[in-house]
């Protein structure tokens, strides 16, 4: 089976830096295929993105060797496996808030006798090559967003689930739950405290910790931290900021550093 | 009729400063109408774009005041006459070496006795309004792209074609047809030289000169020539280029100004 | 924020004249949103509509100041937050039975701690504005449909949840459950009386009421009942009416009023 | 071969009611394939509309008996062929100036010897029956727009074009190439003069005349004036007809006829 | 109400030749519409299809009168009602391991009072007749899937399920479950055995048993084994099956049967 | 520059198996890539495929070594140039009739000075390689269709334009024109000696031959006749072919091996 170049990074130890997607055209998932991610995420929960248009995204992202996740929308077996089946090589869950939400969604990633998803990986097999049924539960990543205080209260209990390959924070929800409000980036030391600690439980439950950053320094001072699989903004929020710089700096009459 | 921005703004003597979109979607349209570019352009020509997608991002830019362009594939009445019923506010036509041929393209953008166009602007009139049929001849823009040494011999003759309100430079074309190749932002003295040329003539014939830029920099040398309408590259670019800034940025462990 | 119609023109004791759509298009979602409509609802549930089309459709909608609304499926907290997240100013979700029901409702709608809902508004902001965070759980409508004789029997209980701005009956589902069959604008007695009920208890609760109508008389009756929001059809039925119509008019020879 | 209805009709001396599509979608297609109409024009000239579109509007035509029609966009022989091969059984050419311009587009319609139409009727094929090769140049209609002054002063040499079935006649460019401005229904007596000679012209060349309309009214009135095919508005506007007229009755608290 | 075949056909003791359909497209569908099958199912549980494509995909297949069923992702009430309304006649349901799954599944099936279908059949009327309302609860088919040790385990309580009318075998999940992996057409003594109970007891339940298989020959064995209603493969694998044996033909210089 | 397989097969003195895709999806057009082919065809004239989905079948195919092409739907420049810009490997032209037309599609697929194509090959060079520029004339193929009468007098003349690297056959057309009707695999001596005809004259002028096939036996036919390009039918009538011959053989309850 192709290889998992998330699964493979994170166990030499090293970083991935991940692209997240939320056009739904596999013309923009192309483009950003070729611009040096290690694996790229289609968000199904906030991007613009449905399962349709995620299956034009997967073919495109195959053109290259960058590893394809998906963000599904909910804690949901029929999208959970329907998105495995198109091809992704990992599923990141949001608001996965207990044990048994975690069981829940690992199980629905997992043929029996680990889980209980069911058969018919038509375009995985395509993808992944013939030996998917019996490479499959090992390659495929289950990844558990832990994005409420309620989840970093049960987060022992969350990571102990077996089968479970990493957690990824998302720092906007984290801050509503805590009262903080959304934002990019946040530097509320009771939120670095809450980061700090999901980061040292994955390394004790052996499962790696990826977070959403809204700048490269973000995502350096969180590698830092421990965090083996970050991401920075989304294909829109990129082209929004270099827009809006390009057009600044001709409005302006005076380039600068932050527009090409 | 609602107004045009890019006529008025150029008879006060202004700059336009037009995005690009070669993204088959009204999600990026969307995005990029928010990014503050005062007209913004679909290429159907070079772009991944075609007629109905078009559709959807005329509406996607309608949520906004910025004027739409359409660049069509080819010199054809056909889909010519399409964008605008579909709401286009301009069309830039490539490859425009002849007097005949800018006759013919200025004709199919007009209602007799100025043109051949054939009535039934149903989303144009929507997006216009009721007085449509009265005003679309006088508030719609008729572009010609000017990117060839033969074009530029002739451009005095197409010029002078009535109806006609700007012209397009087309800089790596006008590369290839003077053997250097195509490329942005050239600095090639015989290119500059026909850039000149160009914006002398459209003055001349009190018409606006436009041209695709590949950055801010050449953008505002190019408004320093005469030029009143400067592309920066296409939402493509500009979301590859910043993410490849954010990637190697993360990955050299050093954030850097063209990164987020 | 954006004002939302349907929340401004209710507390001024208006009415709300709401259009309804499903046909998944934006070109039949703009065309409607320039036929006189208050607000708009995309109905994915009984609608020919998924989540992509509901997209390009709330971009079509975006072009005017008409309210976007959106009937979902069923209860389901994922889909219910991607139409909030796309843009969608208020959600009414069918069958809700309980409290219980209600509440798993409402907290999908909104932020912690009123809520459950996740961030990441991306095109939900662009259309409401950057103070999103802070008034979207105002601003933002939940609607529960009242449409079981089970429902009406529990209506102080469901319209007692914290959060929940209205109710809609949908006198069809209601005709079936009370064993009368489906239709418009039923005049059984029995169902008149739940009518009239669910009309009082939402006065009692200070949320407002609404009701799917066959005919404008149907409309116009219910607003007297204390209907405040009246939806007339749906895109379908009233283009399928007219065409009808106009048929019937020419094969007969003898032009008639209810056709154009 | 599967029979042509509108052909049918007409050589029975009947008259055609037939509808227009412009929404690019196969829902309301199917839709208005079950309102009466005899046949069915889908409008890739000024409706919405794009092959690809096309494609699923036929086949939600097909689910019925009523006649596909298509108006192409311009007299170019790519769409007309792909257009018949998706299962068109006849084409509206808009513009037919010439006796050269009609021959150019009845033989793109027509295989060898009678034209020049190229063989693949993927779908045609399925529609219209296995006997495709032998039937097809007799079965599928070649429908001309008479829409100029130039043409109706050629009219005699437009239609002496072998092979062609009908014209169409549009108001609006027609009343565009006199001065007359844009219109639906237009009682300007030098139109009607015009529409006359059309109509008396077909009958000479035992040809059908057609006309676009935009009441019920005035397509009696045209059946009376020799045309055997009236089109009454297009989908979109039946729709908003039908909305405004609701909408108007509810505000005003007074249903009327014009409104469900 | 139009009726359905596959209904007919086993109340008369025959059996069903299905097929199957994993592609987005009308194109391939209105294709296998054509190829002989008694009914199609599009599969939207591991078939690459979303509900959009699926709309398009049953107004292909209502160009002929091939019966149209859907599998669902999941036992989730929103889209087994929304493939109904869009004109599904059946719905076959994967993974139902109990009782109450099966009640879940049915209810949603059927109007109250046998179930709690919420009403708004929108292409479902289109499709089914006037007499929809009447008709519905015992003309569309609701068929769940066995595929696991623990189905067979409760078959006898699932198949009590009032409504339920036929059950549907998935080799592959049941191997898996039963720790002999997946695979087509098994010979596996254990599976067949099961592959017997299932029969025997839809047999005694009244209602009756499928399957899907991976070739005729096997079709034919489960037709002996009492199965009613047989699947052969899908249309993605038919083609690459016809597709891989021309190749091979040409590349060795031999035509072979099972080559066209 | 990426390679270009046809072009190197040919080189070889071997023969190119080459796969054609009717369905506008690419589903099917990654899974026809995964069948064995050397190259596959994009068939934009006959097929029922749009501009927006090849792009889409285009990145699918490329998710192989396949090497895509694509079938226009008339000599026009704008899609040509449309369909190499979206990485298209070579474009068959039909019905090239005479040098003149010859020289005119070969234009359109080559930079100046061998031609008159526009720069902008967005998604070329993504695919293609960042030599674009200085490869694509040489690395692209043009195809002209030999498929008239008329055609096979002018050979001589269309096979000495510069730049043409092969020559396609199409059977159904070129019996048209000679008056034997359409069909595939004839077998008529006038036709086989027309076929003769080009293949000699293609060795003769040093470009390739290729043909339109309906089976693996007449494609071996056609390559000992000289062809090095040899299609056999195309996706939809490979699936047909199976399905019906599966369902046959369920129907009379004997397995056969034309069937899977």
């Amino acid at each position: 089976m192709r290889e998992n170049n998330v699964k493979k990074i994170v166990a030499a130890g090293g970083n991935v830096v991940n692209g997240w997607l939320g056009v739904p055209s596999g013309v923009t998932a192309e483009a950003m295929a070729h611009a040096g991610w290690d694996s790229l995420c289609i968000d199904m929960q906030h991007g613009l993105v449905d399962y349709q248009a995620s299956v034009s995204m997967l073919q495109a992202i195959s053109t290259t060797n960058v590893t394809p996740l998906v963000r599904v929308p909910w804690n949901e077996p029929g999208i959970i496996m329907k998105s495995l089946d198109a091809g992704a090589y990992g599923i990141i869950c949001p608001m996965i808030n207990s044990k048994e939400e975690c069981e829940a969604f690992v199980g629905a990633t997992r043929y029996a006798p680990q889980g209980y998803r069911s058969w018919g990986p038509v375009r995985g097999m395509i993808y992944g090559g013939p030996d998917y049924a019996k490479e499959a539960n090992t390659t495929l990543l289950s990844i558990a967003m832990i994005e409420t205080a309620e989840a970093v209260a049960n987060v022992d209990a969350i990571m102990s689930v077996k089968g479970l390959d990493g957690v990824y924070v998302g720092p906007s929800d984290m801050g509503i739950s805590m009262g903080f409000g959304p934002g990019f980036d946040p530097t509320e030391p009771k939120l670095i405290e809450n980061f700090k600690k999901i980061a040292e439980a994955a390394k004790r439950h052996k499962i790696f910790a990826g977070i959403h950053c809204g700048s490269a320094a973000y995502a350096i001072k969180m590698i830092e931290l421990g965090y083996q699989f970050v991401t920075i903004l989304g294909e829109t929020r990129l082209m929004a900021w270099a827009a809006k710089n390009a057009v600044t700096a001709v409005k302006a009459g005076k380039p600068n550093p932050n527009a090409p």
